[in-house]
């Protein structure tokens, strides 16, 4: 199980007319004499999320007869956005998005209004899981992974960092959140091909660090008992391919705490004017508690999406 | 006094390399079935304002001799910022910001941040520019101006246009906001040069209806008695040229409550996640008052800026 930089370089000649380049603006307010930070921002990614990336690489690689007989996913966040965008940038007319029937209205006007059908299964994402798996093999559809082993999701994910290392040659630390582990794991293979000296560090929620205890245990933490946390974008298990190469790639794992990220969403908002998910704000809290750690002249944050709900950003913004 | 489309083309032709082409992005909220509605988000544009572009121009057609000069502006917003940026971006080394003494130092810091020096004179803005005028005077400096009548400015702020049109040849109708008129009028001009047909709309608050006054009254209101106002960045009276120029090309004009206004910042940091200043969120707030007079099927919403205290912010964002 692998995959290697031919993947991501022939992922980004295939989805560069879909997607923005997002900027990749230098912190007003992070950086010192000795360092600069860069924020890469997917938050203003199409659907704000990275995952549009990889989503539409695996979807431009499908044949026509895969594409005739359809796509889908399980997931209600940006993954499934994400697909439900790419299916209508593409023209594929039968996407279907699985979500668990607990899912709130919002949530499902806007995989909706992204032009996918949406289909509610099961009281819980683990039987939405196994219902959606079962409708989609009994019909013949193509799964779209989110993380778990699909090199073609992966691929599209490390996009983000050649856009970086385009955008700033000098960039020698790239920072990255860590939820399934396909961001890191394709930024860390794509950096490392095109400059081999940098330094890749990855950062998940205290609670939620399933990639960290993954390597502290030797054990793969497909599933992880997580607690209650702001990033729900990085809450769960980790995937297969991750697992198998992250520890190879990425040079130093920081988990940060709840209180942390969220005095960090605070600061993007207040201080810097960007809106930021808890979750992408992982790597700005990173820098708030373990800027010696991180190390590098110039860093890049991957803030990795800009869904976070209007009222949990207001009263962030409003802690002490 | 004038200026027509040709002055747009060339600012667009000369500017485009340094500037960023902001997203054109369809709004999840306002639309309707009759009507899709779109943020023109100059809010993420370098240093964060569709200023950038007049300065830019103005300072790409500068002599060998004027640049040896050097440039000089009087303003503590987005304008003083964007002169300052376009002086290093154009390695323009002699290059001042006037200021008053009272601007809070925040402000100052980040107009040096972009590499200009600031000069501090006089207690309040009149002052400050009496004083700062007589010193570029006396230096032999070129003034950049802000608004006032210099069609270079008027054609850099006009290349929104070019760029809406461009990302959607199907707008029938464009709102900006109205400050000095600079904005505006540069758009009236060029998107009505590139499609006939198309309706302008400009906004301005309640507080300050300068040039909406002006027109009623048949007076040139080079200055003008503001209320106070959440929209620093549209207070004051109008340019000498928009004040010729706008009533030919605009064919609304529209003054918005300042309670509205508040909403509408609320709105678009709460729920299209894009954080805006007031001033700029009045185009916004004429379509939660006016949606049918402003008309259209497929409406851009200029957002000028993004440059908002992060405590006024929140407190806009907490209202009722």
């Amino acid at each position: 199980m692998g995959f290697d930089y031919s993947e991501v370089r022939a992922a980004y000649d295939r989805i560069s007319p879909y997607i923005r380049k997002t900027p990749l603006e230098e912190s007003f307010y992070l950086g010192d004499e000795n360092r600069k930070y860069f924020f890469k921002l997917e938050s203003f990614q199409r659907v704000k999320s990275f995952k549009i990336r990889g989503a539409l690489n695996k979807m431009m690689t499908l044949t026509e007869e895969e594409i005739q007989k359809g796509v889908a996913t399980i997931s209600s966040g940006n993954h499934g956005s994400s697909v439900s965008y790419a299916a209508s940038l593409l023209g594929i007319k039968n996407a279907k998005v699985i979500v668990p029937k607990t899912t709130p209205q919002s949530k499902v006007d806007k995989i909706r209004y992204f032009g996918s059908d949406v289909m509610l299964m099961g009281k819980n994402y683990d039987e939405a899981h196994a219902l959606g798996m079962k409708y989609i093999k009994d019909h013949g559809m193509t799964y779209i992974d989110a993380y778990y082993d699909d090199p073609k999701i992966y691929g599209g994910q490390g996009t983000v960092a050649i856009e970086i290392l385009e955008q700033n040659p000098d960039i020698d630390t790239i920072v990255a959140p860590i939820g399934g582990g396909g961001l890191i794991t394709g930024i860390a293979v794509a950096a490392k091909a095109i400059k081999p000296g940098i330094r890749i560090v990855g950062v998940q929620t205290e609670a939620c660090p399933a990639m960290i205890k993954s390597y502290e245990d030797g054990v793969f933490y497909e599933e992880y008992p997580c607690q209650e946390s702001l990033c729900d974008s990085l809450i769960g298990g980790i995937g297969a391919l991750s697992y198998a190469m992250a520890k190879d790639y990425v040079d130093d794992f920081i988990a940060v705490s709840e209180e942390t990220i969220a005095k960090a969403v605070a600061f993007m908002a207040r201080e810097e004017k960007y809106i930021v998910e808890a979750g992408s704000c992982t790597t700005v809290a990173a820098v708030m508690d373990e800027r010696e750690r991180i190390g590098g002249k110039n860093v890049a944050l991957v803030l990795s999406g800009g869904n976070i709900d209007g009222q949990i950003l207001y009263e962030l913004m409003g802690r002490e």
